[in-house]
């Protein structure tokens, strides 16, 4: 069975089988024109949308549907952590090839649905429609925050510490594992294969750190560490050094990289696919900033500073020297 | 010049040309990780998401780049009229082919903002991705109504007359006009095939017939008339009777299915691409409907009622008898 043998109301009732309750702030909720909400008082609104699509953003050859619907959610409630917004809501419009299994589609939308509920994210609505394409997932969430409270990526000075969550280049490292076709079950590269599937995005992290005023600014990793650094500067109108040393690496990842003829450092900050967040701390917040990760249950790792000036460098200590090299703006890619 | 020789800053900076300056309820807009909005005080939020892909919602063979842009912002404009609701922003997510020539990227840019500036919509936000696929075009629009005035499809009951806005068939008659491949400027297919290039959403009298509380139920016509019909029915647990007789046809529609040897009334009920309004009128609020309607420029035309049971028919007249037949269910078409 595939989806070209069900109709539009039978897919949207397969959704719908998977939501909770509606919660009494959506008035009219999917199966109209569009989805009614009643807004938070006293909070702004904080709205992102990012689609993945299949041979670009994924794989279908090694990516199951459950972790592509679980992704697609993930890297928008990325994008409100890096916001300081609590999610509300969801929006899911996907593009379907008529030969997707039903079986898969119903993979998605639980993986989808899984990590909604952890967050208390309520699917408001979508759109559903075939596509002679790939598969295509586009979300859209909603969130709030305090309308001063916002985090943003400019706010940042030179002298402020720049900290990343979690670590870096275990998905990266786990996407290029799961690409050769070899099981990674059990293997020390599992846990990089879990954390390019099943990101987990810093939504607690990012709550937190916005109400306590934490961080100057903060930005998230989609487009990997390298990127992430670039958008703060180039927002802040500062420099930025990271020091490869104090790069987080997950041991397996860099094994994995060495055992590719990869530079770990370069190939994690590049390589994308990690949803953490960066952030700029004022030196003299440095404290109250450790509490309330510790609070949040993050760890944070300290990776270098805001500097005077507009260059972006990676310094890399080696026979008793130091040694600046530029950032590799990946983000900057040719839109091929 | 390609899509694929500018980088995604690059596109992001040509879309940003052509906005006007930011509301300032617009705290953050495009360039951070998220869009950070001020809701509007005392209403409530409607959200609509809906994609148009290459070669199943338009054909780029016959569709002018600048009114794939248009139509891609149309159908969410209706969704939120069908709401009675006021538009506000709108995030704007593509996934272009590589081979995509700048020159119609930025058309469909330029007819996507023509419309957002007509109905004084902010793009607040977006996300841009390559795909090996077609061309896909997902956009999400949000607008506010208050809480209580919201229309929705299920407030019709039996006895209650039905109403049209504009005409139906048109835009099914242009689109089948201009898939031949000969130039319809000028001929009398050209008013047929601007409706179904550059659709009127009809936010005015969504809005004013909400305000207003002039109907019962409402309904936008993306999916045809006769969909449309059934979606009131079914949600509001009534039947109906459409009248062939009282269709508003355009004339050259009419022609032109007749020319084909298709039935103009199926046809223009079952043909799609209308973004007209359907409404549910209590018989005593006529008068308050006229009035509302004639305010916001727009005319409507009884086509039918709501009736008890469940039935939905098509009544037509000949030879001094009425003949029902039920209403082609055309919303069920299977998902391929």
């Amino acid at each position: 069975m595939t989806i070209s043998d069900f109709t539009e109301a039978e897919l949207i009732a397969r959704i719908q089988h998977n939501l909770p309750f509606p919660p009494d702030w959506l008035l009219v909720g999917i199966g109209d024109d569009a989805a009614v909400v009643q807004p938070e008082r006293n909070r702004a609104e904080v709205f992102s949308v990012d689609a993945l699509v299949d041979g670009v953003h994924f794989d279908r050859a090694f990516v199951p549907p459950d972790a592509i619907g679980h992704r697609a959610l993930a890297v928008n409630l990325s994008d409100l952590a890096a916001m300081g917004a609590q999610p509300r809501l969801a929006l899911l419009s996907m593009a379907l090839p008529p030969r997707l299994p039903i079986a898969d589609f119903d993979q998605i939308v639980l993986g989808f649905s899984r990590l909604a509920l952890e967050h208390r994210v309520h699917l408001a609505g979508g759109n559903l429609t075939r596509t002679p394409g790939p598969l295509l997932i586009d979300v859209t969430v909603v969130g709030s925050v305090k309308r001063r409270q916002a985090l943003t990526r400019k706010g940042a000075r030179p002298g402020d510490e720049l900290y990343v969550s979690g670590t870096i280049g275990g998905a990266a490292a786990g996407r290029q594992a799961l690409q050769t076709g070899r099981p990674v079950d059990g293997l020390p590269m599992a846990s990089c294969a879990r954390q390019y599937l099943y990101p987990e995005p810093r939504v607690r992290a990012g709550v937190m750190l916005a109400r306590n005023r934490a961080v100057r600014a903060c930005v998230d990793l989609s487009d990997g560490l390298a990127d992430a650094v670039h958008q703060i500067a180039r927002a802040s109108s500062t420099g930025a050094v990271v020091e490869a040393g104090l790069l987080p690496l997950p041991p397996p990842a860099r094994d994995w990289f060495h055992a590719q003829g990869l530079d770990p450092a370069v190939a994690a900050v590049s390589g994308g696919d990690d949803y953490e967040l960066l952030v700029a701390v004022a030196p003299r917040h440095g404290r109250r900033f450790n509490a309330v990760a510790a609070r949040a249950g993050v760890s944070f790792t300290r990776i270098g500073a805001c500097t005077d000036g507009h260059d972006v460098v990676i310094r890399s200590s080696a026979h008793g020297g130091a040694f600046d090299a530029p950032l590799t703006h990946t983000g900057y890619v040719h839109f091929r």
